[in-house]
Parts: structure tokens; sequence; C-alpha cells
């Protein structure tokens, strides 16, 4: 099985202002981990088209899947399915399906006014991806998946879209939390990181109830491995004094 | 005044496997949108050199602030100062006031163990940035100001440098939310952001209690204006038989 790599590319002013935190980029995040795809980059981009097609072209060259969320809604601010038709050189057209999909949601031709068919226009070439909540349709187009930014609407095509991506070698994750500081374990991790090719380790500390913790982290394709340092480093972390609050498998 | 633009380089495997969700950029977005400053654009990179110095780079050309998070603690995938280091094509060198930092922190001389003088180690012709919680200092260099991922840490950076960004035109904001849906005000909008150069008309659907609802934000430096147009827009939101359910000044 090969590795499989992906990007995310954020579409919108009100991350880029403050008025709306992200939580976008960490559910699709979780999703790719989960199904052994790794998210190497992540982009906000404001509604500005040229950025939308620069961030979108570096990615889909450079990595399996790229992912967008944001813009396909009916306001004038709305400009992502332009971009994609922009970045892969097609025009829009009107997309039987995604017309169809309007007209279901909207019951009654006459109620399709010129924003709500903006909606059934997408890049020449489009595939669907469903949005079982309201009108307004996802799409794929090459490697590029389009998404809608409304968290709830997201996730439903997030997760319709899921089965249909390949899935690469799958990733095990156990985090080993103490309450050492970082720089008492960092030795112990440098040594071990480095006489482990295959196996990611990170450290990640935090306050918890003005506490200090520090959270060891062992990424990799061998579960049986990482069980095994897992161990070793829950020996050593107590040899430092350390005591374990949790041991958490992913 | 001039317009002043900046963006943000969030660094750490643990945002792009969807282990940590990253609110720094939110945080970092509120504090320059209140000082006049437009966040242009955001990336997430993973602990890996090259990426890091090729975001790094762009938006240091690109953008009048470059604001990193993340990687500059004490252990191996701390890598944040190396990669600043390559960035600008200067070495790391022992940071007098870095140490100092540290030693005050820590004390004693004889607890600097490898880890934490690590942390003393900074690009040639850095600057300071106060940390008042742990010893890991943030620096300046440039217009590249490296803080750190944990994010009482890194709002408290935020917080001390503040002070000397030179600030942009003050961008104000008034956001009404109705209970229409956004295809029932798309063409009012539209109508609106043709006529008006100077402000921006954005439009964010929302699902409150499993009812939809809408909100337009109007963005610029005129609050004269804003208030205008907001009038005009509570007007005509009424007229298509919504509920004004908010009107909010930023």
């Amino acid at each position: 099985m090969q590795k499989k790599t992906a990007a995310v590319v954020v579409i919108g002013n009100e991350i880029l202002s403050g008025r709306t935190l992200d939580k976008n980029t960490n559910f699709i995040a979780q999703a790719l981990t989960h199904k052994g795809i790794r998210m190497v980059e992540a982009r906000v981009v404001p509604d500005d088209r040229d950025l939308i097609v620069e961030a979108v072209n570096l990615m889909r060259e450079r990595y399996d899947y790229v992912f967008t969320t944001g813009g396909i809604g009916p306001t004038h601010d709305d400009i992502t399915a332009d971009a994609i038709a922009h970045a892969y050189g097609v025009s829009l057209h009107k997309h039987p399906q995604a017309y169809d999909a309007l007209l279901g949601y909207y019951k009654d031709e006459s109620k399709l006014n010129d924003a709500r068919l903006k909606m059934a226009y997408l890049p020449e070439g489009s595939e669907l991806i469903e949005n079982q909540i309201t009108g307004a349709p996802g799409f794929r187009l090459g490697n590029v998946y389009v998404m809608a930014g409304v968290p709830k609407i997201m996730q439903a095509m997030m997760e319709s879209l899921l089965p249909s991506l390949e899935g690469g070698i799958k990733i095990y994750s156990i985090s080993i939390k103490t309450t050492l500081v970082e720089s008492q374990i960092a030795e112990t991790l440098r040594i071990m990181q480095e006489s482990c090719d295959d196996v990611e380790i990170g450290s990640y500390p935090s306050f918890v109830e003005g506490n200090r913790q520090v959270a060891a982290v062992l990424r990799g394709p061998d579960k049986l491995e990482l069980e095994k340092l897992s161990s070793q480093l829950q020996d050593n972390f107590k040899e430092l004094g350390g005591e374990i609050l949790e041991v958490a498998e992913i």
C-alpha cells in the first residue's frame, strides 16, 4: 500500500478577520488520519480568485487529495466554483444533477431565483458531492473536493465522500501524558527518535488547571513497535520522577 | 495611513493530524483586525524544515508582518529557530538575552541541560519576544515574529508585541443577523456590493437549534457609511419578511 497525502484549502474572509474559528480543518484532519491519509498542509485564503487559484493549483499538483471548504453558496462572495474552473482552465456550465438537486430542494421552478440558480453552475467535468442538508451542492473535479463552509454541511459531505477515497497506510498513535516538563524528557525523545525511522515522535506541553504537563506522542504504521516504545517511555518517565497521567491509543 | 497586511504560519504535525484544534490563528486574527492590520493568508505546515522555509520566505516577501506559532521548545521536533535561520540565510547563535532569560527561569546553571540550552540559540539578528510564562523565548527577525504554540504562552507573547506593530486603517464591522436564508438576501447584497467599493459585504449562514439563519457582515473604514448601509439592509430584510435577530458592531 502506498502513502497517500492531502491538503486543505479553507476559503473565507471570516476566518482571516477572526470572526469565525475554523473547525473544519480539524474535522477533515481527523477523518483523513483515520483513513491512513496524511494531511501535509492546510491553507486559509480570502474570497479572492487569484489566491484561491494559486493555492488549489499548487496543492493539487503536490498532494493526492485537496479539500476546500467555503464559498459554494448563493451570494456574490461565494466564488469557489468560479475559482476552481479557472484553476483547471474550464468553463462553468449548468450541471444537470446540480440543477435537479436544487429543484428537489426548492420544490418549485419559480423559486429558483438567480442566486439559487447560480449554485447549479459548476466547472465542466465536475461530479456532485451529496448535500443532504441544503440545496448547495459540493463537487469534485480531478483530485479537488469542494465542500461547504458551514461545519454541519461540510461534515455531511465529508462523510459521504470518505468511502470513495483510497486510503493509505494506517498510522497508529499512542499518547503518553506525564507530569514532567518537556525539557526533562527531551533527551529521551531525541535518542528514541534517532533510532526509529518509521516512528514520528512529538512532544506537546500544556497547562491543566495551572499545572504543566506534557504528552509524548508516537505515530507510526507498526502498532506493536509503538507499544514497545510506549512502555519504554513510561518506564523512563517514572525513572525521571514523573507520574503517568494517561496512556491513550488512537 | 497605509494598509497593513499580515500572514500566519502555524507550525506543527499535531494540527495536521487532527490531534489539536488550532485556536492561535483566530486569536491572532482578532488582535490584528482590532489593530487595523489585515490577515491575508494563514498556513499550517508540518515540522519539516523545507516546508517551513518555503512558507515563511513567501509570506515575508508578500506581507508586512508574518507570525509563526509552534516549534520553539526544547525537544527534537522543535525546529522553528533553525528553519527561520535557514529562511534568512543566517546562523543560529547563543543569544545573550535568551540565555539570561533561561537562567532567570531555571535559577541555576546546572539545570540548563542541552535541551534547555537549545532554546538560547536563535538566528543571528533576532530580538527577543517576552515570555513571562516559561523559559522558551519567542523572537523577531525582520518582519517575522516567532511565537510559542501553547495558546496561553502565544497569547502572552502577542499581547507583549502588539504595541510595537504599526497599525493600519481601522476597519469597522457591523453584523446583521436575520431569520432569512442566504438565497433570499443574495440579490440585495450583490447590488449593494456593486455600489460600494470600500465596503466588503459578506454573508454567513448558520444553524441555531435546527433553525437556519444568516448574518450579513459589512466591513469598512467609514463607520457612518456602514451604519447607513446597515439600516438599509435591515429595512430590506424586513420587507422580505425577515426578523432582525441581532445587530452587532465590532
